[in-house]
């Protein structure tokens, strides 16, 4: 299997300006990229701790993902996500190992990376994306 | 404020022995540490993923913590942790900054580390762990 190493870990907030005014106020953290990916309901901002990012994800609508995720539970912790080499192959290696993928072939995420949702069953409650940073 | 950076993110399992087999097995990921820190009501395994970990966390009992998350919620993440250099000094920033903590002084964690937790509220829900490590 191919080494995961920690990307991010996003947070479904109501309002981003509100949630990014308050991680400045309160915790001294800034964003250094903030983009609508509309392929998945949600404009993001991302903000560096350290190797990783916390990903801050509002819904662009009540009818989104991130909309029902928000209504049913609130605001916290969403999924991580996890950088790979190669995208393709993780995914191959994966599903002969059993892991049920969301996503079975890699598709547009933010920053111009290509990424996959995994289905949180096979990871004991985390939803995971994948993601293979554009070069 | 000094800099934050992700060290942990903590995943409640109900049965910590599957989830290090289930994440070995269908991940390839393997934990480096485990050990039962007996103030907070947990094992912990400690999984390398990048420069952050995974850290997974079974409850000692059901009247515990994590027993009750588990109960009210299922398995799935449970907080993240920011390494910071002089914990002391930090939770007097945060408070004075108007930051809700839950933990006013360090108080020992896993790994020999001093931690604090800082409650949900100032940070849109999720739940923030502080460690500093041992040196």
């Amino acid at each position: 299997m191919p080494s995961l190493e920690l990307e991010h870990v996003a947070v479904a907030v109501v309002d981003l300006d509100k949630a990014v005014s308050d991680l400045s106020s309160l915790w001294g953290l800034s964003p250094t990229r903030r983009e609508v990916v509309a392929d998945q309901g949600v404009e993001e901002a991302t903000i560096p701790v350290g190797a990783a990012s916390l990903q801050l994800i509002a819904p662009t609508g009540p009818d989104t993902a991130i909309g029902r995720f928000l209504e049913q539970r609130g605001e916290g912790l969403h999924h991580i996500a996890y950088a790979v080499d190669d995208l393709e192959a993780t995914l191959g290696e994966l599903k002969a190992r059993g892991v049920r993928l969301i996503d079975e072939r890699p598709r547009p995420g933010g920053g111009g990376h290509s990424i996959a949702f995994v289905h949180p069953e096979s990871s004991h409650g985390v939803l995971v994306e994948l993601v293979e940073k554009k070069r």
